[in-house]
């Protein structure tokens, strides 16, 4: 399904690029890791390596000068010296080229003189009526059109196309700085803006929310030139799809070394907050939130409701859950009556809610995995339940392979969100069990707290969407946390 | 330096050891597993295997009654099915044994007919006098003494020697539930209070406040059956080492399940909480702080104050750190105009706070290491910074193993408390840096959130020790969250 062409398309899928920097194979940095990267993926349009000197890059002939190439490609990537970046820019304006990632530094960040040069490459960018991300960005990594302008090796190959993208005004979200390949539920595209001297957050998060491919947006945002177009793109994306987001700042201290490192506006938290509130963005905590608590949006259904559903292999965390839980807006499922029969009808020992298999489990043997097994069926099956938390124990003796059938079952049933935990006396056998589940699909977390709070946002997103557009869900629940 | 004999020793350190229940080699569960593992740990008490048809078990002779034992044991474990327990607590009484682990469950955290069995052995231990432990649980491991109680296979040697100690109210932190040869802080007692029908948590927060080889006691606790004895040897306790909390239960759903669950109190939360703050304790927020807030206080002395130092190969880690630090009662040290004028003569985009190496580093190349190097001399010197926060990054270009030399250096720099968090494109890089560092006794967290709140209760101890104890600290400071 090819989708219109929106303005800023030449910076996702660009027909040809013309790359300008380092042409040397085989380094970590510079735009032959961009080139060589795009060969890798097959990159399907044209690449125009410029550079003074250099003859052939991966065996791709190299431009002396942006001049002697025919076409006029689509975007230019400038990884250069910030002295050369001007006259780059305006080369590309006297070509016909009407986007630019500015990977350069130098600028805006670096205090009054690089305030200058910004302001001349704007002025170079407006003249032309070039659109510019960045500087000092790595500019856009996108699985689906398999096109990246990372100028960085990552040290990881990239196959997988997910359906998670990220808008970020900070490169620790991008492929250098996270192990993206690790992240089962795959990645759809991430966004670094940079100095953000024109492409913004607004520009991007219309985009997004209207990209097909696309399900879940994750936004790290310090500050907006324009908080007002913001709030009503944020409020239209938030309609279409759950916008998690990680405002730092909120505290005094860190809105003063915001002000004074990046230039982001200080002392506006409270506002920021109300803001993003009003338009059903997701707050998360931490670093690591915006993409682990995106993961069961991008599997399972939105929840009826914040009612927690708990199956667990030990008591004390089947209570440290439901602290987790009501810290976060959700609460604890009251089983119906026929749950809680069907659940005594297994086990004498079970019948209560959170369901402990502990103790029956000292007894079942090789029997836990059907124990596990009609609990969660119980859970999946009662309508006092919207979504479910699963914790497992592994040791030499239950190991996580054992699990497989049962995740297998579980992580097919698809109606409510599930997520995961596991514990046992052995890190790298919880590890094994984690990407088991996250095979089958189900979230995994580093612990309970963590899953619990991802299931949160999503029954925070239902309501918000719900009330938002007037399409009340089907089983009405508390109102959230906010 | 040999301790006085406390009343608790022989369940920390028995001459002799009577064990009732399975002698199946080779099980996983059983009497059998504590005889080899104290075989294994060279115990040098004597071991009274227990049995009516076993003859021997790993090399060591059983005896079929406890009246053909000539010795009077210090200690009885008892790992049998709820019906022999009774009969084998009055044997034990009989023959002189005054201090018993009941491993059995099926005992008050059965039901009612569960309540009346646990009432019949407390009525047979106060007729013959025997402490009692347990029912339903695993007992002590006492890395000290090498001496263990718990008759689950762990999966894993323990050979070395720390300086925690944990009282638990559930099985969760034992040792075949957490992986405690991987934290390489090392632990020194791990008492599994089971239903705590005698000795409790006040018994043992005692006997560890005077124990020479424990220098941080970690509590999980659902409830005291005499909380006001408790709160006295808190206080005790905590002017003596730090004692780290987890309470959980705070929450309506969950109070209403450990009450169902575990008989604990429900609706008690707010009291246990003044209870808790009034007598120093540290309460933590999850599972793992138990552990892993506990490691600074085990590697640094106490900080004089609140101020936390922060160096960062990125900005906005520097901007989430510091959010993170005033969340918990941190603030972002002021470093002194001699630190800020050293900082600048390193590198022209330094001389900030946080101090962020990522643009100088761009440069740096294979000098990254001395930058780093510098910026910690200058915080560590600098009397406005009473805490360190340091982080880094790793990739394919910049192996963890590069670290080596800097680590050793950061790492024996005592005067103040140093945390640690790294970032990049591999998690497999990522741990191999924050084994090094912690090998190197830096303690290394998953995020940032983290790590910075593990010293903000390092902080906070020191606040209330302060304050208790009439002896100021040195650099007061603004009083952190309590």
């Amino acid at each position: 399904m090819k989708q219109k062409v929106h303005r800023l398309d030449p910076f996702f899928r660009p027909q040809s690029i013309a790359l300008f920097g380092s042409m040397q194979e085989g380094w970590f940095f510079g735009a032959a890791v961009i080139i060589s990267d795009l060969m890798k993926w097959n990159y399907t349009g044209k690449i125009y390596p410029v550079h003074p000197t250099a003859r052939t890059v991966y065996g791709i002939p190299v431009f002396q000068d942006l001049a002697q190439v025919k076409d006029v490609p689509e975007l230019a990537v400038i990884v250069t010296s910030f002295r050369h970046a001007p006259g780059i820019l305006e080369q590309c304006g006297a070509k016909g080229i009407r986007a630019a990632v500015i990977v350069s530094d130098g600028f805006g960040e670096a205090g009054p003189e690089g305030k200058i040069r910004q302001e001349e490459l704007l002025r170079i960018a407006k003249a032309h009526g070039i659109r510019v991300m960045g500087p000092n960005t790595v500019g856009v990594f996108n699985s689906e059109s398999r096109f990246t302008t990372v100028p960085y090796d990552r040290g990881y190959e990239y196959a997988k196309q997910g359906k998670l993208s990220i808008i970020t005004q900070t490169g620790m979200y991008s492929p250098q700085a996270m192990a993206w390949h690790e992240y089962e539920a795959g990645i759809n595209k991430v966004i670094d803006l940079g100095n953000m001297s024109d492409v913004d957050e607004t520009d991007c998060l219309e985009y997004l929310s209207r990209d097909d491919s696309t399900d879940v947006i994750s936004l790290y945002m310090e500050h907006s030139r324009r908080p007002r177009v913001f709030l009503d793109a944020l409020k239209k994306a938030s309609l279409r799809k759950p916008v998690l987001c990680l405002l730092p700042g909120g505290s005094p201290g860190a809105a003063q070394a915001m002000a004074s490192h990046t230039g982001s506006m200080a002392g506006n938290a409270e506002l920021y907050q109300a803001a993003l509130r009003q338009g059903g963005a997701l707050r998360v905590e931490e670093y690591e939130d915006l993409r682990d608590c995106a993961t069961p949006f991008l599997r399972y259904p939105l929840p009826q409701g914040n009612r927690l559903g708990i199956i667990t292999f030990s008591g004390a965390i089947g209570i440290q859950a439901i602290d987790a839980a009501e810290a976060c807006g959700l609460s604890l499922g009251k089983l119906s009556s026929e749950s809680r029969r069907e659940l005594s009808a297994v086990s004498g020992t079970l019948g209560g809610h959170p369901i402990d298999v502990g103790p029956a489990s000292a007894t079942a043997g090789a029997g836990i995995f059907d124990l596990y097994q009609k609990c969660f069926d119980i859970l999946a099956a009662d309508e006092n339940i919207d979504c479910i938390y699963l914790n497992t124990y592994v040791f030499n003796g239950l190991k996580p392979a054992y699990y497989e059938d049962l995740l297998g079952r579980i992580g097919s049933c698809r109606g409510k969100p599930v997520v995961s935990w596991c514990y046992g006396p052995s890190q790298q056998l919880v590890c094994e069990f984690g990407k088991l589940a996250e095979r089958h699909g189900i979230p995994f977390y580093l612990n309970s707290r963590k899953a619990v709070r991802s299931l949160s946002y999503m029954a925070r997103y239902a309501h918000w969407k719900a009330v938002a557009s007037g399409k009340p869900l089907r089983r009405p629940s508390v109102h959230p946390a906010g």
